[in-house]
């Protein structure tokens, strides 16, 4: 709720307004750290902590969500909020990945392929895929825009949608990107089948078999799968689990490396969930566009950040359209509708021939009926929702696995997405792990999948997209038991950790 | 109808019935050839054929009916068959190309591109593009079956689909895979983003960019897109109007250009409409597994055949699985659900993990929308009724250009498709028609884009896939007025035709 009067302030009132909660909600995660508030404890009311603070019930209604959703605090009905009782410390984070200085091939397809096809079976607890349930998706809601806007306009559902498709949706993805610091007009966007369609529209505009590419490490196996396939070799760039990649180790690269592209998935990158701060993204952009390289950047889970506001895009600093911007509804939406779409910049008549090149056009009436979702003004709340729900998601199991896993495992700390990167022991074999869970039916993301030579070897991606059971705390707790197993049949960690 | 009796007979019989009515057939045509019947004169009665042929009744319909498709003879209501009123007669037929005996890179993309983005204009009379009107699908019918498959599997439609695709479409295409004498389980089967998506996939499994491609020429201007943007070489195949390309310069070729695939559309080639005979279909399958060269299949057309039955496609002579058959339901049901798939033989493994990669997975609810359809029966009369109007627009289209174009034009003779390929006297330059007939809101498709260097500069595609109405028979006068102008304006014909 916000009061009445907010509705009369200026932007800039605005702004000021938001920096003030976030300095509410650090006091009291400060009173917390520093043992002032004990976990059980109750925080102050928030009538009284707007007296004591001196600002409205609204802003700190703002804070304290912020902090609920951090999980630092929770709300009890009737009674008010309390400091979450905390019965785990986490474990330590993954340190920066330090790849090899120079260009590689890919070679990852084969060993993907096997854990995708394995990874169908519906038997399967599904900590593999980075996916939410289907439950968790407005199922019904999309249904609904889907059949009426099938009904209304029956030639247009069965008729060719031509790049650069559908006109409603690219008008609702243009008013939403302002939300992400983008001022795009709805010609800048071309509608896409997902955003796996639009990375390979995009690579191949701006590159050739044989060039290289930059890319985050540990990164999505499916980047690796695209680059491999068209023939392209990568260039892995040091990334900090909670920052992205490393500009300075990126200017390195760009100097010696003749790097033809990058692509970078700045928030919440998959598999570490780590976010790139807005002023250095400006740099990355500004780095970029002197040197003329174009930046491929996929934000599919940007909408996904568990604080009350997204980070912008890279997209939102770029003067002379070296940013190709791409996302989808995937992961907030729906996976089966297979809608995405690219502002590709200055490379837009390419992309758009090379979309009519690839697949003529995307299916029209599910690019309709998520058009008339967005306008039916549904969006914003059902994020609000699964926001909620993937931070709450990856608490508990960023819980789970300081409960059951053996000493020794890192963790990071992702502030939006739906995915933990686990690093296990050095003596355990994620592969081996990844066997003996497929054989106990629980399916996770070996790290030898997120690199080009197949690093990564005692890593785990774990999928926090399903909604906390029993079940899922049941198969953490048997997945614990194995990495224990393999890390004591394996003897001695190779180095002290 | 068909007789009761019928019913008993075994396979070998129905075999002979069948060519029992082609000869009936036949027979009446030669009667009207040689003059013996008269336009405008009645036919022998059902009845009285039957007796005098000694033939069931049931055949004599299905003769009458064949020749009815052709234009041959018309239905008056109660009163019988006639012999239709000839008031013309069909220009003559364009002789084989003779394209240069070596390998070419493609350039056609930019021309494309335009002629594409121009025909979008809403107020167009489209005899452009090759597509029926959406008022010809079963729009009511696939949208029923929509939404009943998205309530009754709401999940389902949200969930990722991933390769190989829908298990319920490939087992419906599998069993109409029959039909044109293939036998393919569902797990032969990939489905794709239409044949676009298919030959993507088939070209990047068998072929890397700077290797040459076998096509016919002329050939649909989307296959020469694909392997200009792979970065791949075109070898074009001298091909007859009626039957396709020519096997003797096809081995010829196959000797000295280092071919490393084909890709063919043996059935209703666009924009030929040439379709080769199932026993040299055979050959040219040996002819090419013996080589191990791939042989891409594209059988959009296949189900459009005029005749009551189709043609068979090369795969069903494929023994070692070097045939990868693409199709789509785009011609037939709906381009807006963007459903196509290939049989990839041999190459499924590369092509499954391709699709993967390319788009991930193709569009849940349109698939399953499509398999229900199928599944509940209605296509096989879908298709006899879209079969016999394309026959008929093919037909009027015919008529209407022997009425209003200049002397000297040439016509192809289709028996399946949707397309006319029009040869103009060879002095007039088929871009300045397009570019004048645009001005007078007709789209057309004009010859260069047709070959991967431009030529056929004298010829444009038609499509008649709209039903005829005075609007289209009034721009095909005028586009005669603009082509009769185009000639006189350029004087004497290069050579005497």
């Amino acid at each position: 709720m916000i009061s009445p009067d907010l509705a009369s302030h200026t932007a800039a009132q605005l702004q000021c307004q938001e920096s003030l909660y976030k300095q509410i909600a650090l006091r009291i995660s400060e009173l917390i750290e520093h043992g002032t508030l004990r976990p059980g404890e109750r925080v102050p009311s928030v009538r009284k902590c707007s007296e004591q603070q001196n600002v409205s019930i609204a802003t700190v209604m703002q804070a304290y969500r912020l902090l609920e959703d951090r999980g630092v605090i929770e709300a009890r009905p009737q009674s008010g909020y309390y400091v979450r009782a905390q019965r785990w410390s986490p474990p330590p984070e993954p340190s920066m990945s330090k790849p090899a200085p120079r260009a590689v091939e890919v070679q990852v397809s084969d060993l993907v392929m096997q854990v995708v096809t394995a990874g169908r079976d519906p038997s399967l607890i599904r900590l593999g895929a980075s996916l939410p349930s289907p439950e968790l998706f407005p199922v019904r809601e999309l249904h609904r825009a889907l059949s009426s806007v099938g009904r209304r306009s029956p030639l247009t559902a069965h008729s060719y949608d031509a790049p650069p498709g559908n006109q409603a949706l690219r008008v609702q993805v243009a008013r939403r990107a302002m939300e992400a610091g983008c001022t795009l007009a709805p010609d800048d966007i071309v509608t896409t089948v997902g955003v796996t369609e639009a990375l390979n529209l995009c690579l191949r505009a701006v590159a050739k078999p044989g060039d290289v590419i930059a890319i985050e490490t540990p990164t999505f196996f499916g980047v690796l799968h695209i680059i491999e396939a068209l023939g392209m070799r990568v260039c892995e760039i040091p990334t900090y689990p909670r920052e992205g990649i490393c500009l300075d180790e990126l200017e390195a690269r760009l100097n010696c490396c003749r790097i033809k592209a990058c692509v970078f998935t700045l928030n919440f990158s998959n598999p570490l969930g780590s976010c790139m701060p807005d002023e250095k993204k400006q740099q990355l952009v500004k780095m970029l566009s002197e040197r003329e390289i174009p930046l491929i950047e996929d934000d599919i889970y940007g909408n996904l950040a568990f604080g009350p506001t997204r980070p912008k895009v890279a997209k939102a600093f770029d003067e002379n359209g070296w940013v190709m911007l791409c996302d989808s509804f995937t992961k907030t939406l729906s996976p089966g509708y297979r809608v995405g779409w690219v502002a590709p910049g200055r490379f837009k008549a390419k992309v758009e021939f090379l979309k009519y090149v690839n697949t003529a056009a995307s299916a029209s009436l599910p690019q309709m009926a998520i058009a008339e979702f967005l306008q039916n003004g549904g969006f914003d709340h059902h994020l609000r929702k699964i926001r909620r729900l993937y931070s709450s998601q990856v608490q508990l199991m960023t819980e789970a696995i300081s409960r059951y896993f053996p000493p020794g495992t890192k963790l990071t700390r992702p502030t939006g997405g739906m995915c933990l990167w686990v690093e296990l022991p050095s003596n355990v074999d994620a592969l081996k792990v990844y066997h003996l869970a497929m054989a106990a039916k629980i399916s996770t993301a070996p790290g030898p999948l997120f690199s080009a030579k197949q690093k990564y070897q005692n890593f785990l991606r774990l999928n926090c997209g399903n909604p906390w059971s029993e079940r899922i705390e049941n198969a953490v707790r048997e997945l614990g038991r194995i990495i224990t197993r393999v890390a004591s049949e394996a003897g001695r960690p190779k180095n002290g950790d």
